[in-house]
Order: C-alpha cells, then structure tokens, then sequence
C-alpha cells in the first residue's frame, strides 16, 4: 500500500468525537479494503455519542454503518470483486450455530455482531472488511445516495414484516428519516400511506415527497377512522419512539390490523392489550433486514423508488466528522441525513 | 306447545341470580326451540353477575352461552333440521355489513351480538333460536361434554392463530379450564407444551391430565431457557390476565416468537417493546372463534381429545342455579367447569 496510515474519526466517550490518523490494515485472504466513500450518522450513532451505549463500544471506538464506497485493493483468494468495484456494507457478521441462526434467523443471531457498534465501523477514509460482508452496487449509482441503503434495507424488512398488500391503507407514525423511507417503501407495495408527525416542518419536508400528511398532535385515531370510512389502518409503523405513538397506532387499527415496531422503546410501554384482543391487533417486532432486504434496498435506491438524495440535508468532511454530530444533535427537525465525506478532508 | 312457560334463571343484578317461570316463545320460521341440557359457567358470566358488565346486559337478564341440548320444536320453513337433534348454540350474531364483516372477519363484527351477554342466552330449559346459530352434535355425544364445545373453540382458535407446528416449544400461563384446553389442543396440534400455574391445586390436576407444569411464581423465563436449550418458546399463550403474566410470558419466547393474548386485560398493561423488537417476536390477539373452529371443537370434543368430561367439577340444577355462580365465585382453584342441568329442577 502506498500508506500506512489513513484518518478516522474516533468516539472517544463524553460526546467527543475527533478525527486522526489510524494505522491501516492491508486486506487479509478473504478481505478487501474499501475507499469508504459516504458514511451516513443515524440515530444510533448519536445514542453512542451520548453514551448511552458505552456498554457495546470499545474505546475509542470507530462507529459508522450506513456507507458506499469503492474497493481500493483485494486480498489474496478473493475472486469476485476488483478494484474500483462500488460496494456498501450490509453491516451483521452472525455466529451460524445459535438457536436463532439455526432457525435461520441470523439477522437476529444471539451473538450478533453489528459492526459500527459492536465492531469497527466505516467512519474512515479507508476500511478492511471480509467480502461476506459486501453487498454490489450498481457502478453509475451516486454514492452519497447510496449510503442509504442501509436505511432503506429497514424500510424494506420493515414493510415485508407488515405484509403490506396493494390498496391497504398504511399509517406511519413518526416522520424522520426512516419514517419516511418506510412511507416510500410502503407506498410503493400499494399501500394508500398516511404519515403522522408533530413537527410542522418536517410535515412540511413529507409534503414535498408528496406524502399525505396528518398532524400528530391532533386526534389521530378519529382522522383515520374518518380516513378509512369507519374500518381503521390496515397497517401502522411505530417510528416515533414516544410512548404516545404506540397508542395512537394501536387506536387507529382495523380489525385485524398489524402493528410493526420500528422505533426502539427503552422501556416498558403501556399497551391497550383489550384493543389487541377485541380487534385481534397483531403487534409485529421488527429488527434490522437480512440479505434479501439489503438488495431490495439497492434496488429501490438506485431506481429513485425512495427519496435518498432529497433526504440528505447535511454533507461534512471526515475532518471535521464532530460536526457531523453537532448538527444532528443541535439541528432539530430541519436535519434529515448527514453524511460524512470520508474522502475530504 | 304443551306449555306456555318454563324455568329460566335471571341475572337481576347486584350479584342476583334467580329462577322463576319464564313465557315461552314459539319458533318463528327459520327458528328452532331447544330443550337445553346443559349451560356452563364461565368467567364472562361471573363478571356479569359481578355487575362488571351491566352495560351490555338488560335487566332482568338471561344469560349463558356455553351449551348444549336437543331440537324440541322446528318452526314453519324449517328443514334440516328435527326434533330430537342434538346440538349447540354458536353463539354469535354479526351485522353482515361493517369493515369487519366484509373483511371476512364476521366472529369480530363491529356490532356484534354475542349471545347470552348482548341478547338472551341459555340458562332456561327451552330456548329459542335461529337455526343459523346451531352446530350439530354427533348423537351419542353425552350432553354434559358437549355443553364445553364453546370452550373448546376458544382454545382451537387460539391455536389456530398461534399457528402450532409439530415439535414446537408452546408456554401456556395459566391453568384455569381455558388454560388446560389450550394446553390439549396445542399439545394435539404436536406442540411440546408446557403449563405455567400459580396454584398448587390446579398444578396437581394439570398433572393428572398429564400435562407437563411448572409453579409460576418461580422464574419461568429461565425454567422455558433450559428447558429450551436456551432457544427460547416457539409459542405462548396468556391466559393467565396478569400483567405478570404479560412479562413472563414475553420473556420466555425464542427469536421470532409468538405471544397469543388470550385473557382480557381490562387496563393497559406495560410491556417489554424493546424485547418485542430484539427478538422480532408477535403479539397476537385473539377473539371468540368462526365456525370452522366451533366444528373442529365439536369433533375435539367427540374424539375425546380434550379432557372435556374431566373439567366439569360440579353440576347444579337450574332450580338453584345462583348456587353455581356462588361455587364458582368462592369455589377457588379446585372448581374447573361449573354446568348447570337445564332440565332439573
């Protein structure tokens, strides 16, 4: 290799995040090395910063899971990928022998290895990873677009989750990024889609996309039942992560109606269960995607079927991946996805 | 008719059965009078009787919906059915036009009439209805069994939207009559079934019907991880309308679990939602039965498949039906099914 050290950004704990030079590791048998060339900060990333996951993470610890970028160099026996390959990351390496696994769930492996979180992650300019875990992209897509496929992959595997059928109607409580991935997603399945947010501009941000949008301060149940001439949602995605947002869907359910939990709830929510019962509710629990759902997902982003670019608010250099961070946390409802350029500096 | 009343037992409120003569009605066409052989108890009823219900029942009520008997009168136009014929009552009546209904889901009918709460049931020694209601029995079924078909729905539709395979770990929390019949038909559908009880004397009867049990105020989770090579349960059922039954029962399943909610919670209830999505586990409601599941029931019943005769622990005459509720209501653990003899006096 022509270096031997390349920048990363570093979580070094108390919401810092700084950027340095990071011994390379040239690619091993089976690997290849990545010119990472976007790497996407999500939610969870900024649950890390404020170390409420301080627990999962070895300090200093180099976090990053939504990314792109094209293979640098490839490691001795590796066939099928070649320089200049454009490849994101689908990032769970499973243990193959859990219950889980043997059940052929791995996604949910009870060893699971999420990598940004519980492994090293993409925010560098240069990364090693096994090729298990590459997934091709196509050559002419954009890659700050394509850092969000990972997003999307969860908008897949949570709209497959639901089974939504063409002509449902679909109610997605909660507008941020995923949200409205799982809107897009869900309308493109057929579904007749309501989107349910508090915040007037990001409602607004949805009607730019062409969303049907509703209020989430008002009576949502009541619209949804007018919405529906009486039958409630067919579906509900529960993305707000707010105790009320799990009320508000199970109140707006058909008979019948199915529940996928999207957002993460750190604590025990009350849950109208007589609802679940009277209306034979199904609450569906809904975790990361496997393979499948990563591909739909390249898919859907390369053919413009999700508003990847439109969603992307903020780009920051790898330099400066600290204020990538700050914007986020300090941004409010006018940030969507911040991006950082690993190749700037 | 040779007479124009009979004995019929009202609900008069303030926790009030009594006995009295009744006017009989005629058939109309398209309906059928019963001489009712047995009605049991159940804990619908008991929640009547505690006045719990008053909303839904007009006073002086006669209640019950768990039955059988034979056809002692046809009305005009009537004609598959006679005189002589045993059958059961599937007690439901549904609007034919709500979302529900068109949706395929009658059993859940927006406006449904569930008899012997919402309009008059059968705990009365002549009963008439319309023959759209009845399911026939195989004529040498005994009577008293055939009086926990409705019961046994319940359980075979649970199961049902358990959907139980054969060699799957199935939980079922609590070990009342709806509890055990779950626990037979499960177990009948190749379920592995274990039984989660509080109470030792029903531990002890769940044991003499074979039944594999475990004291619930022990910790259960980690009862079902070892007993489950640390997988987990497949399925569970709550039937226990505990919130400790609720956490139990989340806690115990595998990756990809199903929790059907069996019990009527009648207030919120915190749940686990984080687990629900490490895990991708279902919560699935589950009401009453269709008539695929009354007929399966009726067949479980016939084969002996269920331990139908086992769970009827004391029978009253209709004369003095309030002493049936009073069992029920202070008979504690060891009362499983409390009939009523609709034709003794």
């Amino acid at each position: 290799m022509s270096h031997t050290t390349a920048p990363a950004a570093f979580y070094t704990g108390e919401r810092t995040v700084s950027t340095s030079e990071a011994a390379l590791t040239a690619p091993a048998p089976g690997e290849v090395a990545i010119d990472v060339a976007y790497t996407g900060i999500c939610g969870t990333d900024l649950h890390i910063f404020h170390g409420d996951m301080d627990s999962r993470v070895t300090l200093p610890a180099v976090i990053g899971h939504e990314m792109s970028g094209r293979i640098a160099e490839v490691g001795p026996d590796v066939e099928d990928w070649a320089p200049g390959d454009a490849v994101t990351v689908m990032p769970l390496r499973w243990c193959g022998t859990c219950p889980a696994c043997s059940a052929g769930h791995s996604h949910i492996c009870h060893r699971l290895d999420f990598v940004g979180i519980d492994s090293p992650g993409s925010l560098r300019r240069r990364w090693t990873v096994p090729t298990g875990l590459l997934v091709r992209l196509p050559q002419d897509l954009p890659l700050d677009r394509a850092a969000l496929v990972e997003p999307t992959a969860v908008a897949v595997h949570d709209v497959r989750r639901a089974q939504v059928a063409p002509g449902e109607r679909v109610l997605v409580v909660g507008g941020g990024p995923v949200g409205l991935l799982i809107a897009s997603v869900a309308a493109g399945a057929g579904g007749d889609v309501l989107l349910a947010e508090l915040d007037p501009q990001r409602r607004a941000f949805a009607d730019t996309l062409g969303l049907h949008t509703v209020d989430a301060a008002t009576d949502v149940p009541a619209y949804v039942e007018e919405w529906t001439g009486g039958a409630g949602a067919d579906v509900a995605f529960e993305v707000s992560g707010a105790a009320g947002g799990v009320a508000a869907a199970v109140d707006a359910l058909a008979v019948r109606g199915r529940l996928v939990l999207v957002a993460i709830h750190g604590q025990p929510r009350p849950v109208n269960l007589h609802r679940f019962f009277w209306r034979e509710l199904t609450l569906i629990g809904a975790r990361l995607y496997d393979r499948s759902d990563f591909e739909a997902a390249v898919h859907l982003v390369a053919q413009e079927k999700v508003p990847a670019a439109q969603l992307i608010s903020t780009v920051v250099p790898l330099s400066d991946a600290a204020a990538g961070f700050a914007a986020l946390e300090s941004g409010g409802s006018g940030q969507m996805k911040i991006l950082v350029d690993c190749q700037a500096s």
